[in-house]
C-alpha cells in the first residue's frame, strides 16, 4: 500500500551510536516495512553490525565517513568545520532528494544549525521550531517551541501555531485543534508584548483551529489544549521542569516503597499497576523531537536514547512524512492573512 | 525569649476565607506563642469565629472593614478603589507600624501592587520578586521570581539572587548558598542578553554564594542549587508545570493502583509509604509566597488554602521577620557593587 521511502541516517549521532541505530532501525523494521535506510558512518564500525540482521541488511545502505560531530561542538562552529561529518552528509542526502527525512541523536544546537543551512525554512516559516508529544491527563499533546528560538515575537509564535495545528489534526486526528499560548495567566491582559500580540492575532485569524487563549504552566499536564504554543526558552525549561520533577517523583515512590518490609511487598502485588505507570512516562516511547517548519522533515534523538528510543524516533520521522505535514503547512501558511498590531496595554 | 511581634492579616482574602483565617491561627499559635494579630476584616463574621477559640481570641484584634478586594479584580482598579479593603488596611498596618508583616490569601495582582505602592522596596531593589521554596532530591531550594515581573533585566536578576542568597543562608542554614540562573542550557554561551549579562555579573560579585552557573530545567528537581534565579514569566511557568506534573503523576497513580484487586490489596499494605511520598508534595506544607525585596515582611497564601495551608503562610511570614531578612539584604546591597557590560555573543 505505502510507496517506499527513504530515510537518511547519522548513524553515529548519540552516546550509545552506532550500536543503538542498527539496533533501532532493527526494532523499527516491523513496523516500517516500506522504509529503506541511508547511514552515514564509518563503515568499519556499522558493516559488523549490519550484518548481525540480515532483513535489516537488505534496506540498507551504507555511505562512509569518520567525520562526527562533538557533543560539545558549538552550533556555529560545527557548520563551519563538519562539512564532511554524519549529521551534515546525512542532511544534505535530503536537501539532494536522496532521502525524504533525516534522524539524529547527535548534538541539538549543531543539527538545527546545520538542517536550517540546508534545507532552509518553509516559505511563510520565518523561523523552525522543536516539538514533541507529550502524556497529559486527556491523553497527548504537543508543545512548541522546546529550544530552537530562545527569543519569539509574534510572529513566530502564530507560526508555530499553524505547524502546532497541522500536526494536531493530522497526528491527533482532531478535526479543530485547540490551541493555547503558555502565560502566567489565562486573563487577557496578562503576560508580554509577544504574548498578547499573538493572542490578539490568534482571536482573529482564520484557520481550522479552536483557539483556546492563554493557558498556564499546569494546564500543560491536564492537557487543556492539544498544542501548547511558546517560546523556546520557555518551553525548554517547562519541558525539563516537567521530566525533573517526573523523575524525582519516580526516585521518591522507589524510596518509599522500599522503605517498610510491607509496603515491599504491597508494591510487589502492586507490580503491573506501577510498571503501567512507568510506562506512560516511559521517555523512550516519547523519544524524537521534530524540528518544524523546515523544508525537510529532520528528527532529533535524545543522545542518551537506548535502540526502543531510537526506534521511537524513527518512527516520529516516518509520520510526519506519510502526512506529508510540509504539504500541508506550506498551503496553510500561503492562505493566512494577519497583521500585527500593537496589544493594548491595561 | 522570643519578644513579641505582631502579624496583620487580611481576614477576608482566599477562597475559604474568613473561616480557614481563623482556623489556621489556631493551628498556629503553638508554634508561635509570641505573636500577636491584627485581623482585617468583617467583625460580624470574625467575632463568633475568634470565640471558639479562647486563647487565639487573647492575642487577637479586630479591625472591622466591609471591603473586600475581589479574585478577578485587575491590579490597577484594586490600588485606586480598593483604599478601604482588608488586603489594603493590613498593608497599611505594616507601613504604619502597627504591624511587622502582613499574610494574605487574596488576590495576588492586587496584593503586590498594593505592597509595592505602600510599603515601597528596599534601597537598591529596584522590584521585589515572588519566592518559594520547594521539594528536591536534595532537600529544599529557593525559587524566584515567580510571577512578580513579567520581563527582568540582568539588575533584576542579580538583586534577585542577593534576596535569594539572604534568605537560603539564614532559613536554610547554608553559608555560602549555591546559586543557579535557570537557562536552557548549561553553557556559558546560551540563553538570551539579560541572562548572559547576569552570569557576567555574578561570577565576578563579591559576595558569600557560591556561583554556579546556568542551570536547567530539571536541576529544578534534582536540587542542583539552594537558589535558582529566573524572570518572573519562566519562574511562574516552571513552577505551574512541576505542580501540573506531580499532579498527573498523583492522579495516575491512584487510578493504575486502582485497576486491580492486587494492586489494591498492594496499595493498602504500602499506604504508609504512599501517604509519606504524598506528604512530601502536600502544598500545603510548603504554602506561603514571599514578597521579597520589600520595605515590609510579605506574604502570599494560596487562594485555596485550607487551614493548615493559612498556617504555613504564616509560619513563613515569622520566619522571615526573625531572621531580619530584611535587614540583611539592605546591608548587603548597599556593600555590593557591579556594573552591567554588554555579554560577549558566540
Amino acid at each position: 500500500m505505502n510507496t517506499r521511502l527513504t530515510l537518511s541516517l547519522d548513524a553515529m549521532g548519540g552516546d550509545n551510536a552506532p550500536e543503538m541505530v542498527i539496533e533501532g532501525m532493527a526494532l523499527a523494521l516491523a513496523d516500517l516495512p516500506h522504509v529503506d535506510f541511508l547511514l552515514f558512518g564509518d563503515q568499519r564500525q556499522l558493516d559488523p553490525l549490519l550484518a548481525k540482521h540480515k532483513r535489516l541488511e537488505a534496506v540498507c545502505q551504507v555511505r562512509h565517513t569518520e567525520d562526527v560531530v562533538s557533543n560539545d561542538e558549538k552550533a556555529g562552529a560545527a557548520l563551519r568545520s563538519g562539512r564532511n561529518s554524519s549529521m551534515r552528509l546525512a542532511i544534505n542526502a535530503v536537501a539532494d532528494g536522496e532521502a525524504v527525512g533525516v534522524v539524529s541523536a547527535g548534538n541539538t544546537g549543531a543539527l538545527m544549525a546545520m538542517a536550517k543551512f540546508v534545507l532552509k525554512t518553509l516559505p511563510g516559516i520565518s523561523r523552525p521550531a522543536i516539538a514533541k508529544s507529550f502524556p497529559t491527563m486527556r491523553g497527548e499533546s504537543l508543545i512548541l517551541d522546546l529550544g530552537a528560538n530562545v527569543t519569539c515575537d509574534a510572529d513566530n509564535l502564530v507560526q508555530f501555531a499553524v505547524m502546532g495545528e497541522v500536526y494536531a489534526r493530522n497526528n491527533f486526528g482532531i478535526e479543530k485543534p485547540s490551541i493555547g499560548i503558555l502565560n502566567v495567566g489565562s486573563e487577557q491582559m496578562k503576560g508580554h508584548e509577544s504574548v498578547q500580540q499573538a493572542f490578539n492575532i490568534l482571536q482573529n485569524i482564520d484557520l481550522p483551529i479552536h483557539f483556546h487563549g492563554f493557558v498556564e504552566g499546569d494546564d500543560i499536564a491536564k492537557g487543556t489544549v492539544d498544542v501548547v504554543v511558546t517560546d523556546g526558552f520557555t518551553g525548554n525549561i517547562a519541558l525539563k521542569t516537567a521530566e525533573g520533577t517526573a523523575k524525582m517523583i519516580g526516585a521518591f515512590l522507589k524510596q518509599d516503597l522500599l522503605s517498610s518490609t510491607m509496603s515491599k511487598i504491597g508494591a510487589m502485588l502492586a507490580k503491573p499497576a506501577l510498571k503501567k505507570l512507568a510506562m506512560r512516562f516511559d521517555p523512550r516511547l516519547h523519544n524524537g523531537a521534530m524540528f518544524l517548519g523546515l523544508n525537510g522533515i529532520c528528527v532529533k534523538s535524545h543522545g542518551g536514547a537506548d535502540a526502543l528510543g531510537f526506534c521511537s524516533a524513527l518512527n516520529a520521522a516516518v509520520i510526519l512524512i506519510s502526512e506529508n505535514l510540509n504539504g500541508v503547512i506550506k498551503d496553510e501558511m500561503s492562505h493566512v492573512e494577519y497583521s500585527i498590531e500593537t496589544a493594548s496595554q491595561d
